[in-house]
């Protein structure tokens, strides 16, 4: 008790010290606008239905970089239809410090899933013209193309835009050629959308958690240690189908008991060590599946996640070991087969974190450092350029869903970080 | 082994002693006109396509009528299109002894499902004329209506179709009505078709076990002691849908983990006691089941069977205790809701049963009791007169599948054994 009170006097000491030349981003006019692009796509339950490539979408981007003129970024549209805004910094030899997120929704999604991102990095451009800041770098504010469809647009920055995925439907009715073409983009030209590593000196994006951490703890920054890898497979488990009334208990082989089995050993794998990791079962079909019949096969998805490659495949492993047990118990034989591509682990980088903890701890707001689970932008930008997340919390944990919501003041507290973070960036040396 | 070369000797010493004046079907023939029958609906797997009304299924009547009558039964079709073939008996003033089963088959199921019953109780009236044997009772021979649809041909016989059940569709693409009507019945008089207590002395049935006991055991009779009632429920499981990637494991409330735990828990309450109960989750799905999504919801359904009413309820009971600790533990919530109408135990008749295993010993022939976990025309007909079941071994315990086979030994055992029963039948005071 008596070190949290020294603790927040610390803190409030700190801040009032601070506050004389820290820039603070205007809090009413982020929030303000977090509402107003809401109404694009809006929904009766509060959420926004924002899909990649339809009509609001465009929308969207247009009051955005309406936006981002006021605080007179340059705009242009690469051959991806990324949407980039450009401040020229004051040594026109350095690389860009780049900063945004995307403004599509998952179908019937929230407010703050991408957008946050977005307007937290024009508000921090307009906060710096507004008090006649510049930087020595030039910083440029992204709206990725289709994060939500597969990071359409962040893949096209790093050259991973496959003629598969541009050939993927959409929530929009169209493909993923056909929307970049709609929103002003030529999917033949992508190669000209790749940046090269040189031309960016780091990558910042501010982003909801989408988990429940930081919403649980009371804390209102997370800094990202990185973005976890995921591996999926398809699990069969072939047992032997049979009447559910002759067949004794004793000579059954039922899929559906052997799956049981394997979900729950999934479950003790993943929990019986430390760490963050996470597996799930989420899908599972049984066949032929009537309530009189005893499950002949039972198909079910794995998925796991860390933020390290080799820890992964060590739970794989362990898990796959336990299958073996069952079969050797029960006669009933699993088969694995890999589902999708593996999403590799994506680091942030560390003197970025180190960055965001530091501005963090200088404008007073507690922090922690967690991975993130899911997937974003950033992840493929850490592949040409040292990147950066700071998340800010999500009530209840929740995303994709119209009751997502972060407080406004978690808002303007990761808002004030990024800028910050962005100032210290372009002083270093 | 001494023992087994003694009773090998004394069935030998026995058979040979008995074939004096025992009456036996003729092999060949009984199995010829199985191999017959199954050409109608015949399909390439070797099995048999003939769901009730459907074309082969009138078909099938015409051939198994013209054998009927070639053993001198009178034909007739009551109101619910079931064929009754009547042989006259000595004594006008006696009750009838009926014999057997249905000509329908399951989509794509096989020869003897049904067939066997039917055929054997033809061949049995056919060798009494052959032989010259008179019978003190009228001897009827019954092919059911629809037995896999819902044994609709022996409900009607007991006067339990429902209008629901008239309405039902069928695998044929007609309602059960319209299917009636197109046999030559009449759904609108199916009072009609109910009987008497006081006109069946006893009901017979032959039918293939449908399960593996008698196979696995080598043994061709099985003396069926009651068909198993049967409760079924959905149970629904409750838990929070999440992100996959962002929920920590140690705040989910995974519905298909607890889910997995329901499953092996009414495994365990199955098996936990001795007896021939049987307990089966046979169907399951997940909500939103997506391999990225911790499920929210799962839905199964429970199917219990057993000869006591009690022992159902008993393990019900059990099962819906371990749900709650379960949810007790999880936070995961469970709820159970009945799913469809409960099938009551039926008893065979004891004296039946002992009728049929003094036949089997005179004939020489391995007999074992046991439940029948499927069900069967013989449990309405036992609401109406004393019924008793002779099955034969499934090899494999493979039913309703191509893959259906009795060998065709067992098949002719199991007919003698029926022969044998009635004449026992007859001769009883």
């Amino acid at each position: 008790m008596r070190a949290l009170v020294a603790a927040a006097a610390f803190f409030g000491i700190f801040q009032e010290f601070a506050g004389a030349d820290v820039l603070r981003v205007n809090a009413d006019r982020l929030n303000r606008r977090i509402a107003e692009l809401a109404e694009i796509g809006g929904t009766a339950e509060g959420g926004v239905h924002r899909p990649a490539f339809c009509l609001d979408d465009v929308k969207a981007r247009e009051k955005v970089i309406a936006w981002m003129k006021e605080a007179g970024l340059e705009i242009r549209m690469d051959a991806a239809a990324n949407i980039i805004g450009r401040l020229p910094g004051t040594d026109p030899r350095l690389p860009a410090l780049m900063a945004g997120s995307h403004l599509d929704t998952v179908p019937h999604g929230g407010r703050y899933d991408g957008a946050a991102g977005v307007l937290a990095a024009v508000e921090c451009v307009r906060v710096l013209g507004e008090n006649g800041r510049t930087t020595r770098h030039p910083v440029e504010v992204v709206i990725f193309t289709d994060e939500e469809g597969g990071t359409v647009g962040s893949s096209a920055l790093v050259g991973d835009v496959t003629p598969k995925a541009l050939d993927a439907p959409t929530s929009s009715g169209t493909t993923v050629r056909e929307g970049i073409v709609f929103l002003g983009g030529d999917p033949g030209r992508l190669q000209e959308a790749v940046r090269r590593p040189a031309s960016i000196a780091a990558y910042l994006e501010l982003h909801i958690e989408q988990g429940g951490v930081l919403a649980s703890k009371g804390i209102p920054i997370g800094i990202v240690e990185g973005i976890v890898g995921i591996r999926r497979w398809t699990v069969a488990v072939e047992g032997t189908a049979n009447h559910a009334g002759t067949t004794p208990m004793d000579i059954r082989r039922d899929a559906l008991v052997a799956a049981s089995r394997f979900v729950l050993d999934v479950w003790r794998v993943v929990t019986a060590k430390p760490g963050r990791q996470v597996g799930t079962v989420g899908q599972i079909r049984v066949e032929p599946g009537a309530p009189n019949v005893i499950p002949g096969r039972a198909v079910l998805t794995l998925e796991l996640r860390d933020l390290e490659e080799a820890r992964i495949q060590c739970l794989f492993e362990e898990i796959r070991e336990a299958a073996r047990t069952i079969e050797g118990e029960t006669g009933v034989s699993f088969s694995f087969a890999p589902l999708g591509d593996a999403a590799r682990p994506a680091m942030m980088d560390p003197a970025i974190r180190e960055a965001i903890a530091a501005a963090a701890k200088e404008l007073g707001f507690p922090a922690i450092s967690l991975p993130s689970g899911a997937g974003h932008d950033a992840q493929n930008m850490a592949r040409v350029a040292p990147a950066g997340m700071i998340f800010v919390p999500s009530r209840g944990g929740i995303s994709h869903s119209p009751r997502e919501f972060t407080a406004p003041a978690d808002l303007v507290a990761g808002a004030d970080v990024l800028l910050a973070t962005l100032l210290a960036l372009d002083a270093r040396r």
